[in-house]
């Protein structure tokens, strides 16, 4: 085959909604302040927005920030920085490149946090060795002029499962290709996600995580479920009722479904006992809870 | 530790934006029309949206489609219907999912095909026999009324890779974190995702898709690249002027660095040949292609 | 087709060493005892032996146990049974298939087990509510008869670190790729896999793999360690000595490699506060610790 | 810190069988001798084993090769050396560390190749811009003395299907546990992981790699399978057949099933059309076919 079409003449383009930066900066920073060390690790996503359009048109590099330079500094505020929660690192991070890039008017900068907690030693947790703990911490912050900021916290991979106080009833039943049945008790389990917005800027966001991510798994213990549905609003009630700072929070919940294993074809009873964790597909229910004035 | 704190009353909340449905459903469709049998193996998402309220808040399920009823359908109206493409398929499903579901309104249906090719024997390609192919393409299919429909269509896991004829060079050097010298000779690799949105409802989807995956391929290759922004944006160009049908697109690239190993300190020349295949971090370019009338 | 060349004649071959069963078998079993529940979940693969000459060369069936009834079988004998730990579990899975498959001599069965504790509610685990850990539980257990079994246990994803107490010296420096520094105070930081076996069939395997998981930690943070193979050695006799069931165990420990980043640069100090966290490559380090009578 | 019980005397320890080195070393190496670039990317380990005793046992680094050390090492040969197959360059890389390391007597190498094609244009490969495929390829070199070596070669992530001409019957039907009824007409698909040992030291391993690729695809397509056991023999022999330098080859070959999904329950029929591709459980099938003289 050779290329014997003519190529058509290019059409007139012109730049959207853009955005580069560097993703994936994998950062440690220890605090040697006391014998009693802490750690923080980030993986840390920095994304700038401006006046790009020379070098996508053009491919005039003039004025732009380089990518590794995002990259060394990220690492080199968070020596001088970082003092406080990611979520203030992100905004000294996204006010440094306004005020650095000739170009750059403001961006993102999002993280998530691997959280480790101390090896428990005699009862006590050590002064400098950790182990790594489930679930995650996310955030993003936004800003379009380097100066005000749009902070979302989150939570990911938090696995939380109930052998019991769980149903699902009185769905639309008659219906073509509807064949579940019924049931007012089941084995539950989600992986949830969370993310919630602020109506503050004095925020202590590490204290306000530790909040949610109390609540989250105490509402989920705490009702009969009649859906998943209504345990992800009764865990957003329940956030905002604790967290005063939070305007709104919304949750991705896959429902990972435990499927009651056909043992009476072998003669054996089955009483919510053997289960197939069943990997794929799963409902999935995603939602807004917000304050109602 | 007791819980001495007597629990706040609770805040008033309302439900905000939200869906639910059912995700990763793994379909495979065979089309034994023939002895050359055709496959099409797609990873779906529904989500519904509509009036879900007393779900939520009340516990209430009435006239609820289940999720297993949105497995089942995709399933069935997979036998009947998914004649054409996976877009279609996804207006197809969500037409369907207005009209049965009492509370449904609309949604939006995303997803994934994984690419298979007859295993070549003797030259040909087998009746029955495939083998499973990079990259992946992807579709995203939304409705407000099931009626009309607003379609994205992408690529992903499309990885290229040029070992000359790419630099970056001019970028803003005097500034504190800038370490990184200037090059007009580099090895240049991506990891494309691609978006594309359409400017009318007549589009043969997958022909478009095979003019896009080979559009972009060939940009890649025809040009020196200052940069991956630049070459972004002529890909996008070089896209929207051999399908029309294509309104603007969207680059997701990551900067797949190979950093020039050291082997100086060795006594060792390195004329660009031995390269660290760095993961992370890396480079993330972002933005929109658009028609500029 | 023009399938041109001629076939060469096939060659005589046999059948080596073989096995097959079922794979990633998700079960979770909940004991309804009393109001407060119990869980374990298990992901199972169990792989016969025997005499499965004919189906591979002959495509003959005759007497093959199918891997779904493999997959049955788990299930259902998880009912049954399964009363203790999972390696007890796997006992009675390869003792169940040497005496139902007519020509099932022997075989494995390899578990993970996925973690689970109580949701903290007040200050104690609550009753039926669970939320998932790190790391996993591992193991397998092998029989040649169906009577006699070799139990190996192990952990996995066990990430701990410790930010001061390690360094690296007195290596072998004047070698021509030789360029790391020496230091005797760096950030160790290793994923600890780890597997064992016994000197007896009379164990308690959940009790072994308990106090296993507790001395690696402790073991971890009670030295100077002048290098990740003397951690090693150090952790393997400490369980050595609190597991007097334990013949001998293997460790592979990645150093996962947290790099000094280089802010002298920028003007700035770097007192072993700010590190990149390198994903890859990474030191590797596996080695047996055995009873030296 | 209330370490209340006496810490039990340390039993007696020796170091059992070990080694260390450097893991996901990711190389690439361009050939730039003309225009037409070419290039090859690995992921590398080398474990070293030998005297190692002493590091283990005693902290006692002296004349060890550091990990750091080893990564320096396979830049560094790539550069001089590395001019023929991965395999080859392990046994450069081997010979290296037993003739380098004053207590290295042996050791292992591991590779992962990552396979690229050239970007088509205009129907030709493009001389410098490279596109990634699947599958991979991998291998692993042994030596006990630096001089001779075991190597295996190998593929991964071959996932191939066929839509007829495979089947499953006559197998043990009256069991307990056993519901699957037989088939003579399914769905067979397949991820060949596959390894091979020679039975000479001249090989050229880049062809017969091609070679093993080409066949197990053949053969896949050009027979009833009564059983995925049969269909590994028969690929097994076909290999030894087209490749006399492969004295034997080990297959693992999952069962991905694909369900048909019971759409009676609609009205619908469902004739081997719509399946559900479950992505576990799944049969799992390992064996070695050997010559038989």
């Amino acid at each position: 085959m050779t290329q014997t079409q003519p190529t058509p003449a290019k059409v007139n383009a012109r730049l959207g909604e853009n955005n580069y930066g560097k993703a994936e900066v994998k950062l440690m920073k220890v605090n040697r302040g006391s014998e009693r060390h802490e750690i923080r690790e980030l993986a840390v996503r920095v994304a700038m927005t401006g006046d790009f359009g020379a070098a996508h048109t053009q491919g005039d590099n003039t004025d732009l920030v380089a990518t590794d330079t995002v990259r060394n500094t990220i690492y080199g505020l968070a020596k001088e920085g970082f003092a406080a929660s990611p979520e203030e690192f992100g905004k000294e991070l996204l006010a440094h490149f306004v005020k650095t890039g000739p170009r750059v008017t403001g961006g993102f900068m999002e993280f998530t946090e691997y959280l480790w907690e101390r090896v428990p030693v005699g009862g006590e947790g050590h002064n400098h060795s950790f182990v790594r703990q489930m679930p995650r911490r996310t955030g993003r912050v936004e800003s379009q002029d380097g100066q005000s900021f749009q902070v979302t916290s989150g939570i990911e991979e938090l696995y939380v499962l109930k052998t019991t106080e769980s149903g699902w009833e009185n769905y639309l039943l008659n219906e073509r290709f509807t064949t579940l049945p019924e049931t007012h008790e089941r084995l539950m389990a989600t992986f949830v996600t969370a993310r919630w917005e602020y109506n503050t800027d004095e925020v202590d966001y590490d204290a306000v995580w530790g909040r949610v991510y109390k609540q989250i798994q105490e509402t989920f213990t705490d009702h009969y479920s009649p859906s998943l549905q209504h345990t992800l609003f009764l865990m957003g009630q329940a956030v905002l009722t604790v967290c005063p700072e939070i305007s709104r929070i919304w949750f991705r919940m896959p429902n990972k479904h435990h499927l009651v294993y056909n043992l009476e074809r072998f003669g054996l009873e089955n009483n919510l006992e053997i289960f197939h964790v069943d990997p794929e597909p799963y409902g999935l229910m995603e939602g807004w809870v917000e304050r109602a004035e």
